[in-house]
């Protein structure tokens, strides 16, 4: 439970904000490479933090990201030309690179005045891992590199990006991914779908079976210079303990605890657009092995997995506006919750929440321990920097390289599990 | 002519607010029966005066109105799974009964703190004349019986009850149904279409004939101890006068003037979803015997009479978004609106008022007595109970069988009309 | 530039608001003659000013233009049957004629207290170029004549005219058309379409040419007793001068600079809607002979010059909701813009400043002289009328007769280059 004070704080991020500043002392994803295909293509509303910008890529293949109002009478950039390592305005041609300088003003006669002076906001950019990431902090602490996410540092065939609208604010939604409890119940079966009790039975039937009969997973929670691991063990009959195990790396980015040994990794980072509406953008790697094409095809389709079923400008076909075409025979009979996709079933339950979680109200449980220790350090962080301290999280960029992933094993403590699991107690992939 | 602020007072109904508690004191329709069709079938949403809630039926075939947030982290209950006797949240599995209990926490360990002890907003239901009732009022006051409208103490076989949304605020719909000399107008014919002045012409023609020729109807009123009746007398040629007598109760019934002796009767009551909009309970009953099937069919159909053409969510075909489908060819050469339906047209007449009515600009006449009437009897009465005296017609549920229709006869004076009509001066069915 | 007080006066047109006043002393089209196309047709919404109001044309021709409410119980007019010389309500048939006075009042019985004393708002109209004017401001100022812009003393058989909805405030909207110098870009094909450097080009082409190779006309401004005549003139080679020549008259009418010597001539006048949109009326007319039929139905197909293709309701089908339909490839290979049509590339740039632009973070330029003069001559007017001096202009109807277009000539001054072009240095038609 938070104060209204506390919530507030938590939750918003536009400029000024507390949380808002502390955002953007990070590096983050702002769009997929892929939305900007090629040098010259059409420009591209970005909408971050309650900012409306524009995002291009010049002739030269940098990525510009700009304010859309053009600095003459306000025209909307967003209709303009990419053209010769510049956007140009279509009202009276005022022309912009991506530093935002106007380096073309052809209604405006020769001088001093203003050629050569004219620049509109622009935030510095950087592709990596098949994304655009942007910084949109004050420009003498710019991190000079990326948070060293695994996927991105691995050739593109080895990893899948993309990205999904939720429609809610970040902070709840990213409490989700935090959360593994939630697993006995809103991604199970229907009750009467009987789990396979046969101790043969397959990986994934023995997971089911674990995760419904133990809907109180025992918590562990480890602290690391960006964040922490938490971990929820199950019993897992004699076979041990089921561990799930998820990394949080702070202001906004999870390792999903599915991934048992040789298994695909999953991640993701939440981006802002608004107070009220975020990107998830999700990953999948293996360390060891490029994506099968079959692989690359299902998460492109969706329905699989933490991959949705995307429609029109990565929004989720089953969403806010249609229940999430939650289908109540299904729900009795088939699924606990009626709506098809692992992705739309956490949607739908974050979106559920409001599109602002209300925590003046909650009754929080031991299962939350990985929701509590988020909002701690995040209102911490935050509440840090207004009172003027820097953080040092954004410069710690080979932090960022940590696993998370499922155990089955019969360790009973989080750092023996990680130890054991990923050769090392916080799951640093280069230990 | 009302003043703003007793306007605000007349049309406000959520929780807090003067009118808001007065009508808090009433048992009143939340949703048709078959909305929950059989035991532990989905949930629906309810919004009623302003408080966001769901209805489910349980295994039991109760009926559970509740908030919509879960007690954990404010999961939408509206997702949630209808089972054994108690919709569970699909986020983690908290499961409430009909009387807001958490019965089931799975993510808790065993213990005082929560089990036993978590409960959400829960109103006490009753299920009567094929709808559900409830009482959101304090506790202390739930009146013991409902009121006993006549079509709900009828054998099921004897009536047909509905609902239709009405995109306005609900006193100014009701307002429409007190006053019956909108008749001579809203639903009439063209001009051009000529009634028949043959004096054997059936009913219905004579009945035209009579309304139309006679714009300005006697109006003469009688209290009774839930509200009051209300005649509007129109000259009948030889036949002395057409009655038309409509009851009032409160906070929000009526019966309609239209049921001439061994006719069909029809009444409403009006439940505020929020200021700006109201669903109308619509009641079809004959006291003698049993409704056809080709009667049901013509109400379920609609087009006919109180009974709107309906889409998905009991919402009118013609509506305020395609301005009622009026025709205006119709409207020259066949209607008095160019709009079908004797309920779209107060539907229309209503909405058109706008959201919520301007009572401060109004220049009423003679024919708005029972308009008039209505807003002292319910202005009191709120007023009353926020000083403190708590009503007395919650509790008098004998008191709501009231009987209203049209007589044709030379008796002037409404007391002796009712008499004639109805055995009883204010129209008691059962006297 | 302006500071943030100014751009509200500039942009707010509702009653009480200082530039909503001076709107309010001239006579505006608030309809087309052909939307009323006949005696005792449907009435329709007409909303002017933030004003919700509705036009009807009487039994005898006349059109009304009153409030929508009843003065009874506040029924809307918009539903009302247009019969016998009035509107009538349809709740109770109140009948309102033209002049807004309620001339039956059938549910009211016989006496002084209503009848002959109920009126509601009316505002007089009249009928001019086939569109209905109507004057908005104090009774005892209505000027006597309506503006005598050419289009509207001219045959039927010489002229068109039509409106389209422009989805932004008025205010930016006319500055569009003041600004000569975005022809340059706006309306050009793409840079990769070649221009006839051929001298013997049609005109057409040399204009293109020699729009596009000069993206800085010279401007001059003259202005006239209710406005302002505005030059750009661009290099043509060896013909001397292109010279664009606009007509602004007060409140909001303008004559496009396209007619070259024997060509159509154009023209609009904005009407705000509310402060977020307006309707441009559109005039094209040749003073000397009949428009074809070939001519007008390139008008009203639209996508021809100043006509937009048009959707129900005069809305363009090219709008902001859809982007504009803008086709990148389009934009690209082929066009500036990538969005077809002259009409349509200016309601996006208009629409794409914002919906009230924000003139507090502009760098005008010296082509913005008409913009600049535009808002100077408006914002005093406004502030004038505010301390109490009536403005002249609204009676200097024949002030109104001005033309505008193109001249290719040697001429360097404006006055030269307007006696030239139309017989008068500040292009009175009657000159």
């Amino acid at each position: 439970m938070l104060s209204a004070v506390d919530n507030e704080l938590l939750t918003r991020t536009s400029a000024g904000t507390a949380m808002g500043e502390y955002f953007r002392r990070f590096w983050q994803p702002i769009a997929l490479s892929r939305e900007l295909a090629e040098p010259d293509c059409p420009p591209i509303r970005v909408k971050v933090m309650g900012e409306d910008l524009i995002a291009f890529r010049d002739t030269k293949g940098r990525v510009g990201l700009i304010e859309r109002r053009c600095a003459h009478r306000g025209a909307d950039l967003f209709f303009g030309r990419n053209e010769e390592c510049g956007i140009r305005c279509i009202y009276h041609g005022w022309k912009y690179d991506v530093d935002g300088k106007c380096i073309e003003l052809p209604n405006v006669p020769e001088g001093p005045a203003y050629h050569g002076k004219i620049a509109i906001k622009a935030y510095p950019t950087r592709e990596f891992g098949e994304l655009v990431w942007a910084y949109l902090g004050p420009r003498e602490r710019v991190p000079e590199r990326l948070p060293e996410l695994e996927f991105a540092m691995l050739p593109a065939s080895h990893r899948y990006v993309t990205k999904r609208l939720q429609e809610c604010n970040w902070a709840h939604s990213i409490e989700g991914a935090l959360d593994t409890a939630h697993f006995s119940f809103l991604h199970m079966p229907a009750p009467s779908v009987k789990a396979n009790t046969n101790p043969d039975a397959a990986a994934d039937e023995r997971r089911l079976r674990w995760l419904r009969n133990d809907p109180l997973p025992e918590f562990s929670i480890a602290e690391h210079e960006v964040g922490f691991v938490v971990g929820g063990s199950r019993r897992a009959e004699d076979e041990g303990y089921y561990w799930r195990l998820t990394q949080f790396m702070v202001p906004a980015h999870s390792v999903t605890p599915s991934a048992l040994p040789g298994e695909t990794y999953y991640a993701y980072t939440w981006v802002p657009i608004t107070d009220e509406a975020c990107w998830i953008y999700t990953y999948a790697w293996h360390p060891d092995r490029p994506l099968s094409a079959e692989e690359r095809a299902k998460y492109e389709k969706g329905g699989f997995g933490q991959f949705a079923v995307l429609g029109p400008g990565f929004a989720p076909v089953r969403n806010r506006s249609n229940d999430f075409l939650i289908d109540r025979e299904e729900q009795k009979h088939k699924s606990f919750t009626g709506v098809r996709g692992v992705a739309e079933q956490d949607a739908m339950a974050q979106a559920s929440q409001g599109v602002i979680a209300d925590r003046t109200r909650e009754h929080l449980t031991p299962t939350d321990i990985g929701v509590v220790r988020f909002r701690r350090i995040m209102l911490e962080a935050a509440k840090s920097l207004a009172a003027g301290k820097e953080p040092e999280a954004p410069h710690l960029y080979k932090s960022y390289r940590l696993r998370a992933g499922g155990a089955v094993t019969h360790a009973a403590s989080l750092d023996e599990v990680m130890k054991e699991r990923f050769g090392d107690a916080r799951g640093r992939a280069s230990a």
